[in-house]
């Protein structure tokens, strides 16, 4: 058994089953050595962004860590943005990257480059495997670093010779440590802080993050807010949302700043759960760089690594808060008719989406609106691109449909950020994955050109050109045709409906252009 | 004036006047500024990868620095592969990252990343900005590292504040250090190794690589070849060769590590001029790691920063080396009729090359044949992918066709690199580039089969699907279209030949997929 088959092995007895891959020369015996070794289902991606998007995506929706196996450090660097974003997902990979073999390393070959030193950023855990010997049980230790919660990207770097040369030995599965709950303290220090804000008239947040807006905990919050008057909101981007008919409706912390501190400025008291301290995204001159309200105080019921439904559920006890079923959103809306808007697609969106599907969303500026419109859906979840690094969506919806065999996946994506790992759609077609793309072809960089007027410039054509995807405008339809996925256009809701149904009665992948 | 409007007067001031940029939130005051100030000819790629690899390919041509402007940590990282092929290439970049504001740094917003860290590996000089009223300097200083011999990326990290806080102090063009000479020990030592040598019977081979391989340090090595009997040969990528009529013909080091080593067999003595010790791109088991033969002595005339037409003349007069005109290669071949073949095109391309034109090849297996089908065409220039990582030649292409106007680019290239920066076409079509973009399209990672089987492997069904690029068929005409390129496929040498000639004639760019 040679290093190579030793790390499949560990990886498959340790459940992970699932690699997405860009492989290259240094991988080969790694390839080799999947074929050798059955289990695995190996899923190719034309471009790293695909690859360890599609990874973040698989993670929210099983629960568990895929790997990747990515090529030397530019490899690496093409997936760091999508890594970024798992980061901020909380998102687990075991991320694999061939590299030299020890010894060539220091010959300084062309494509040599600081693996180890693009990774860290990124990674929880990063390790250089060093003999063959041991690379099993490297890989045994990446695989519970990545499932230490809330989870990690843990990066591996395999060195080709370590691969290659015969000695592996399988990593044993190492233990999970079991999920650390958050302090007694809090928990009553949150309860009592409730019941007196109650008492004096000031109201408070429940700010959910990472793994609280699953639907248990979600369900327990709305409790302790049915009990106390709190108000509960999600932060702006969240890694997986239940949402839709039954689940507990709940609007997220809007992008634009001012709207933002509007959002937040009823509240005296805001409670963490799981989520982290609320920041604007971008600081603008004269703005605040957090929507909390000057003077609101900021309380920690539980972070990100604790269990969120152990927490609501002692908070929702020690309030002596009684069941609440979820507030009727009201009927499941229509389709709607005529020119397309955002609100209009949304609602055809609800009125459309089939119980059990998954949103994989991008749509930055032009789904701003979508959440309001779309709490009367069938049950669904909803999954958004969290580091704002843009090429997230397809990938993510991508891996989000392996991760969640037999659900729809319906992703909302920009047209710009669209073009940063169209890829997808070719893995998308290659393994027949049943998701439908919906562009919203603006032909712009439309949240830029509300920057641009927040900068307070009168933009010139030199600013315009810049932001400005026309000139000439994309076809996605072409593109989508050049990557073997059917789609087609739509510039009116009757047609976006007909389409939007259509493919959501089929199997495997379909994209509509909406020109809106 | 702002910070971002005494960036854009220092660069235009210190001749950068041509900006290859994917802006964002935090660069919107950088934008706003380039439409205030005249002069910056402005360039959009809808990828990272595309902007950093169109910086190279335009280095390559005009022989100075442009600009990028990039996105925060993550853009940064998207572009990173193509920065890691301009390092390698040592292609001056200016490369300005928009980032957060230094104090918004702090709350770790979702885009926020270590973007000094992600720089660092590619990077000459890296420089954070601090405030606006030394931002000018600073870009002073990061324009005189970029254009340092032998060129070299200097990253300037542009928080947001440093760009929209008033108190921009332009940045006096500063000097740029006098190129440095080869040491005259090192001259007059290679002067005497090669009399020697001849004395001796002993072979020897003269390694040129870096700016070594333009006309006129060409023409002089040739001439010391000639006077001693050494053999000249090029590194096996190289930024920038001269080549066709009239020029020395020069082969590159192939890539396969057999033929490589069989190359370097019969020399005794290898003499570098601008070129590094020559390594192999990859260890394999029981083979050497770098193609030069045992026991040979590796001499080093000149390094990548100094000057090699000066040092290669003074070898030349020490030698007294007489003048030798260019061996003729022969006439022009007729363009090429029947099945495609890497022989075939070859011939087909060197038939009907334009003089003065640009060959940006990324074209991987099928394009190693084609050096000594091509000594006979009308000059030109020709440009490879320079750090092995893959999706630098339509960048490259874009970059070339803007640094050296009027000249028509040909891209030869490969399938599956391709796709990982094909947003290139969009920036062809917008700019109206004369980019001839020539996919060869085998449908699948070739040189990753090659690989495979020189590990020994009997693939099977899961390696050759991780190999392969087929299921389903990528068509890039589509994509081209998708893009606003036009483009045409061909099968044969005659319709290659039509086709290529044709594109050959227009303005703007065009695509041919060659199934081969």
């Amino acid at each position: 058994m040679n290093g190579a088959e030793s790390l499949v092995t560990t990886l498959l007895a340790s459940g992970v089953d699932t690699c997405f891959a860009n492989p290259g020369t240094s991988e080969m015996h790694f390839v080799a050595a999947l074929d050798r070794i059955p289990g695995m289902r190996c899923v190719l991606g034309l471009f790293e962004g695909v690859v360890t998007g599609a990874a973040d995506g698989y993670a929210r929706m099983s629960g568990k860590p895929a790997a990747t196996l990515l090529h030397c450090g530019p490899g690496l660097a093409n997936g760091l943005a999508n890594l970024h974003n798992a980061r901020r997902a909380a998102s687990p990979i075991v991320n694999i990257v061939g590299d030299q073999a020890t010894y060539h390393r220091p010959l300084d070959a062309p494509l040599t480059a600081d693996t180890e030193g693009w990774a860290r950023p990124v990674s929880g855990w990063v390790r250089t495997a060093t003999t063959a010997g041991t690379v099993g049980r490297d890989a045994a230790v990446a695989i519970q670093a990545a499932r230490t919660a809330p989870g990690q990207i843990a990066t591996l770097i395999l060195p080709a010779d370590t691969a290659w040369t015969e000695g592996g030995v399988v990593g044993e599965a190492l233990p999970l440590p079991a999920r650390p709950l958050a302090d007694p303290h809090a928990i009553a220090g949150a309860a009592a802080m409730l019941r007196q804000a109650r008492a004096r008239g000031e109201q408070v947040l429940v700010l959910l993050g990472t793994d609280a807006l699953l639907e248990a905990p979600l369900a327990l919050a709305h409790r302790v807010a049915a009990a106390t008057g709190a108000t509960l909101m999600a932060m702006g981007s969240n890694a997986r949302i239940a949402r839709g008919q039954g689940r507990v409706p709940i609007n997220r912390i809007p992008y634009p700043v001012d709207q933002a501190v509007k959002a937040l400025a009823p509240f005296q008291h805001v409670i963490l759960v799981g989520a982290r301290h609320p920041v604007i995204f971008f600081a603008y001159p004269g703005k605040p760089g957090s929507p909390v309200a000057p003077g609101a105080e900021v309380h920690l019921l539980s972070r990100p690594e604790h269990d969120p439904t152990d927490a609501l559920a002692r908070l929702a006890d020690e309030l002596g808060a009684p069941p609440a079923a979820a507030p009727d959103p009201g009927p499941r809306p229509e389709t709607s008719r005529g020119a397309l808007s955002p609100e209009a697609v949304a609602r055809t969106i609800a009125a459309l989406l089939p119980e059990g599907s998954v949103v994989a969303d991008e749509s930055i500026t032009y789904g701003r609106g979508f959440f309001p419109n779309t709490y009367a859906a069938a049950p669904h979840d909803w999954l958004s691109v969290m580091g704002g690094a843009i090429g997230g969506g397809p990938p993510m919806a991508t891996g989000a449909a392996i991760g969640a065999p037999g659900r729809r996946v319906v992703n909302t994506q920009a047209d710009g950020s669209a073009m940063y790992t169209l890829q997808a759609l070719w893995t998308q077609a290659r393994e027949r994955l049943d998701v439908t793309t919906v562009v919203f072809s603006n032909r712009k960089y439309q949240i830029l050109l509300g920057e641009l007027a927040n900068v307070g410039a009168n933009p010139g054509r030199t600013a315009l050109d810049m932001l400005d995807l026309g000139n000439p405008d994309l076809d996605f339809v072409a593109l989508a045709a050049g990557m073997g996925v059917e789609g087609a256009r739509a510039d009116s809701c009757e047609a976006f409906a007909d389409l939007l149904r259509g493919s959501l009665g089929r199997r495997g992948p379909f994209l509509i252009e909406l020109l809106v």
